[in-house]
């Protein structure tokens, strides 16, 4: 394409790397910053500036936090005795959303991911070990709640593995049919792991 | 939604403001900056800035532009006797992508619009009867290339009848079936329209 200007070709390209986001939309997004006043455009690189200078990670779960310490694990009514592992922060935010979750998470950052060179030195899997052995006994539960893809099973029989001489209950989320979702078109896996994983009636 | 994070929160409500951008997708690419290194964000937030602050629009035809004349009103090479009138830049990038048309342009940078409170005065209407008189006649032909809406409708009809005194050729560009598309599919008005503006075969 042929921009009508340097500066917005320079804009578009890095836009363009933003995911999710091909040419045609950063073209659109640029022609409306230059469209709108100056200050909409400050104020839209100074919070990103901002966020990417200041933004922290909880020392103990690696969430993203305003602190150190993380609200969720500053908290006094959390359930010290769970820990939530995850693979990033959104899936947290997910988790808080159903309010049915009262314990500590601890965020990975990734899966285990040969592919895209991601192994398991690049995630915050000894960081777990280290929160389980420095605890006295006070974490009695890991929920493992990542992905059911080859890389979050994967990641998950890991951290199993590594886990195993700890006096720790493991246990992984639920899979099933999902509410509202119609038998005759679930997978055979998903249906299956269903069947499997049934739990007593009322 | 609850974020973990202030600044994550900032930073979704002023990425949110951009079109077609909801909160799901602004934390979608908010974590994504947060993930990547902060060089990344930061050549991202430079490229805005110095887009919105450097950008120039060309003092002849209002589009965008590096300088104060832009490189298609400075080119010897296109017909400086037909102006083609366009609502904005991504008009005349369409246009230019279609090699098609040799002549120059007139960004409007809006149409009329009462709803949006958008009347001539905000548009670059004046500035386009200026060019056509101050010109001795060298405009020999205005093409009007506005979407065929309401607003698009009645701007164009506004432009025709403030120029109606000017020995000028007005013209405006064909309605009709889609190259690829089909004739019981298209709607009465465009079909309707491509037979009345049929053309010889051949």
């Amino acid at each position: 394409m042929d921009y009508p200007s340097k500066l917005i070709e320079e804009a578009v390209n890095e836009v363009s790397k933003l995911p999710g986001i091909g040419k045609k939309t950063a073209l659109r997004l640029v022609l409306h910053l230059v469209k709108e006043s100056e200050s909409r455009t400050f104020a839209l690189t100074e919070s990103l500036n901002k966020l990417r200078s200041n933004i922290l990670f909880c020392k103990h779960c690696h969430n993203i936090s305003d602190d150190i310490e993380c609200s969720i694990c500053r908290s006094h009514r959390r359930d010290k005795s769970i820990v939530c592992v995850v693979e990033d922060t959104s899936d947290v935010m997910a988790i808080e959303n159903t309010s049915q979750y009262s314990g500590l998470y601890h965020v990975l950052g990734g899966v285990i991911s040969p592919m895209n060179g991601i192994g398991p030195s690049e995630l915050k899997i000894e960081s777990l070990l280290q929160r389980v052995s420095n605890n006295n006994g006070e974490i009695k539960e890991i929920i493992l709640a990542l992905s059911p893809t080859m890389e979050g099973d994967t990641t998950s029989f890991y951290i199993s593995k590594r886990l195993k001489d700890y006096p720790l209950k493991l246990s992984t989320i639920a899979r099933g049919i999902p509410i509202g979702g119609d038998l005759e078109y679930a997978d055979e896996i998903t249906l299956g792991r269903s069947i499997l994983g049934r739990t007593l009636f009322g």
